[in-house]
C-alpha cells in the first residue's frame, strides 16, 4: 500500500535576499533534481509573488513532486519533495546552509500511501499538543 | 516563523478505474479548490502516466500548492494542501470516500517553517521505530 517517501524540509534563518531572487532558487530546485536523477514532467512552473517576492517553485516528476515556497520576509523557505521511487538522500543541511544562509533546517521524512499511518497520528498528535519533548 | 499548514492526505481502498480518470481527478481538485477559495496561479498541471495509468496534478496557488498523485494499481491516492493562510477545513474523508470509494483516509495536519519542529522530528522519530501505539 506504500506510494513512497516524501521529505518536508523547512529552512530558516536564511537571506532573504537570496530568497526573493527567482533564478538562484530555481538553479537550487535544478541541481537537487540533476543530483538525484529526477525526472521532469513538462515544464517546471515558477512564480514570484509582489515585494517581499517571495517565489514558488513546482515540478511535476515522473517520481512524483518537487515543490519549492520561499518567505523572504521570515527568512524561511520550505521544500517537498515526493518520490514514489527510492531515492539517495540528499545533504539538505549542508546545501541549504551554503546555498540559503540557512541557520536552521528541518528535514522530516514521512511514507505516504499507508503505512504507518497510525503510529504517525499518534505521533503527529502527541506533537501537537507538546508532549513528549 | 510559522509559513502556514501543509494536509497530507492518504486515501486507501480506492476504485482503480476513477483513480485512473484524469477529468474525475480533476474535477475533484476543482471542488477542493472552490470550496476552499483558493487562489490558483497560471494553468494547473495534469499528467497521465502509461497504464495502469495514474494521474498525477498540481496546483500553484496564491496560498502554496495543491498537489495529486493517484495509483490504480493500488488502489490509493495522496493530496498535498499547502496553505500559507489559514484555510476551514474540508471534509477529505467523507468526499474521498463518496469520490474515489475509499475505504480509509488519513489526514495528516504538519505546521511548516519552523513551529514544533523539534517536537515533531521527536514523535516522527518514535513513530518510525514503532513507539507510542
Amino acid at each position: 500500500m506504500m506510494t513512497g517517501t516524501e521529505w518536508l524540509i523547512d529552512a530558516a534563518g536564511c537571506e532573504p535576499a537570496g530568497l526573493a531572487d527567482l533564478g538562484r532558487m530555481r538553479a537550487l530546485c535544478e541541481a537537487i533534481v540533476a543530483d538525484l536523477r529526477l525526472g521532469i514532467v513538462g515544464e517546471p512552473r515558477w512564480h514570484q509573488f509582489p515585494p517581499p517576492g517571495g517565489v514558488t517553485g513546482i515540478y511535476l516528476l515522473t517520481e512524483s513532486h518537487l515543490a519549492c515556497h520561499t518567505f523572504p520576509e521570515l527568512g524561511v523557505a520550505t521544500f517537498n519533495l515526493y518520490c514514489c521511487r527510492p531515492r539517495a538522500a540528499w545533504p539538505w543541511e549542508r546545501q541549504l546552509s551554503e546555498q540559503c544562509g540557512a541557520a536552521r533546517v528541518s528535514v522530516r521524512c514521512v511514507p505516504r500511501g499507508g503505512i504507518a499511518m497510525a503510529a504517525e497520528r499518534s505521533a503527529l498528535r502527541r506533537a501537537a499538543v507538546g508532549e513528549g519533548e
